[in-house]
């Protein structure tokens, strides 16, 4: 009696497995900066918790598989917003982004197909891949080059038989890269070629920074049917434990199998899809001062960092993720070290280490995650403390 | 660019298929009596409510993978009210009994991997075995006697190198099953024979009728190692729509690999988690009134479906669901029917065709399942109209 192979081999989170080292320093009376993880500082807006607050059904019931047609609505409403000709029949509510990626993989391949990422990247596609046994084949960026994408025939040589997805992630979670419009194009264009499915997950969709405008792969007219968005509210409305989120296609193959594994979960939860319902309601105007704030705060942790000697730091122009190479040979033996063995005045920094973000095997270990969700002063105060710990630990651990 | 074979392949919800049926009948201004799913009118309790709305929390943040640790000792108590020996380590969160399925599966086998099942089955099994590639090996059970569990050599002839587990349900979803102490033992001396993992879902737990008391797999010490039971509180607490259900192992190893793909899905919803609690913290006492209220419902149901000629009925013991064969060759378009042609006084009934709760080809063609989901009066009123509708369909469709 032995668990599965998949049980065995998927990945543990990179950003979660080192929880236990973070309590027993809460326990120990020292505060942590908690910058491991996208969980936004932002206040959840008022619509939100005042439409979960406002809940008066008599019986917590199931809606239906594909989510309420109100919240498809919004959404559709939201991308028309954006200029992209959506509708409620090309949107069907996941139970967070999560289970979006899940449906996709399982829609897209069957085990031992093949879906084209760039690496770094958003590390719980991994435990996915594992799950729905579909392989990652990584397409490894540079932080010296800012993680932009390779050229076609770097992409190219990278499609089998079995491939059947290119997947970009963008604004980029770890990277905070946004793609430009000719390096779409390019993903576009050899996805048309060699005609494969075209993945986006564009969740951060809202956070570009530099007078920068997103593209979305919803955008190529061209490439519509074999387009497939995975969605969240979670950063969007900084409100990731309502875990509502979308697959969005119109690909109408890709939305009546998606809607079958949507109807073997029943539905989604119908308290925050009311909730979510509420947030679009408040319309595109609501991004700016967000986006604001977290452009302040990508500067502030930017300028931060690059006067650390040593360190090799990508600017992002969007999310609120950086990828930081450290002069360090164990990155993940630094972040538990900082959580074990180093305080300043009582405080330390979490960050995750950057191996998990990678599927090559040796990838990323000297890199780490940053996740600007704490506000500038906060921040400010993290940098410090990162710092004097990082001059310590190569001091005397790697000294 | 084709999607997965899973994709093409994985059955739509029999329980969820025909809803388009019941929209354009509603549209016609028929009224519909629901008993095709199992969304109780049960009120949901107010310690529910009134944890949902008083949601207080500035921000809606992710809670921990494995769920939050009070929400996991609640459980535990639960059990331990039962005489089940559980902490909350050997508990994790998911987003409702459906996920816990999934793990489940995921863990236990690999594609190809076959998990022995009772048939008829709760025919979301269907579609996790679609996602997971898991085969599922049925074990078909006939209405004639019981649905009782055949012999242990009956059994056993299911049994191949590929058998992974065997999945009970206890009460049972479709039939109201409710298996008895031998049958368990039978079943678990089986597995410990043939070193496989038992599954137990047991859901419908408080709802059990004619004095019986449920056994739960969970109180074999012999076996604790290669127990796993996936738990839900949507029927328990009326709440289908919280989404909130459990994976259960003493399996140290099973736990720490469903706990990684929990990591993958960041958490589940931070609101019903709270309300979960809530909920649990009712005690005991709160299920007897509930359970006698089925009890009569099943009562009622039962001598109404009696008294209609040709019908075939199982008296269930337990959860709210009665497998029915009636006297037709294909019960999926008598269901169709009855919302598309046939209404009396603009009322009609809505059942779920049995086909979809089979998966061995061809069996379940002449059966239903009846969710006693509504009240006395209510399925009173729908016995009436499903008694004229079947008169009606023999003597002019099928005649």
């Amino acid at each position: 009696m032995e668990i599965s192979r998949r049980g065995q081999t998927v990945q543990a989170s990179p950003i979660r497995k080192l929880k236990p080292y973070a309590d027993r320093a809460l326990e120990k009376g020292i505060k942590i900066y908690f910058l491991n993880i996208g969980d936004p500082d932002i206040p959840t807006p008022r619509p939100i918790l005042d439409a979960v607050r406002s809940f008066n059904d008599r019986i917590l019931a199931y809606g239906p598989a594909q989510g309420f047609l109100e919240l498809r609505q919004a959404i559709a409403d939201y991308f028309n917003g954006y200029r992209i000709p959506l509708t409620s029949e090309n949107v069907i509510i996941t139970c967070g982004g999560s289970e979006a990626i899940l449906f996709t993989f399982a829609v897209v391949g069957d085990p031992g197909d093949e879906i084209i990422i760039p690496e770094p990247f958003y590390t719980n596609y991994n435990g996915y891949a594992s799950l729905a046994n579909i392989k990652i084949v990584p397409l490894t960026l540079k932080v010296e080059n800012g993680y932009r994408l390779p050229s076609v025939e770097e992409i190219e040589a990278k499609i089998t038989r079995r491939t059947k997805a290119i997947l970009l992630c963008s604004p980029n979670n770890p990277t905070g890269t946004v793609y430009s419009p000719q390096e779409l194009d390019r993903v576009v264009s050899i996805g048309v070629k060699h005609d494969l499915f075209l993945i986006g997950d564009e969740v951060y969709k809202e956070f570009i920074y530099d007078g920068l405008t997103h593209k979305s792969i919803l955008e190529y007219e061209e490439a519509k049917d074999r387009v497939v968005v995975v969605d969240s509210i979670s950063k969007r409305f900084s409100c990731c434990g309502a875990r509502i989120g979308a697959v969005i296609t119109r690909n109408e193959r890709v939305y009546q199998a998606a809607l079958k594994f949507a109807q073997a979960r029943l539905c989604p939860p119908t308290i925050e899809q009311k909730a979510a319902i509420a947030a679009y309601k408040m319309g595109l105007g609501y991004f700016e001062p967000v986006r604001q704030e977290y452009e302040r705060r990508r500067d502030v942790l930017y300028e931060g960092l690059c006067s650390i000697p040593g360190l090799v730091v990508g600017k992002p122009q969007g999310a609120f993720y950086m990828s930081v190479r450290l002069p360090v040979k164990d990155a993940e033996r630094f972040v538990i070290w900082m959580l074990t063995d180093f305080a300043l005045d009582k405080e330390t920094v979490m960050v995750a280490p950057g191996q998990g973000f990678y599927s090559t095997p040796g990838k990323g270990l000297d890199e780490i995650r940053i996740a600007y969700v704490l506000n500038e002063s906060d921040l400010k105060r993290a940098l410090v403390i990162f710092k004097a710990g990082l001059e310590k630990y190569k001091a005397t651990i790697e000294a």
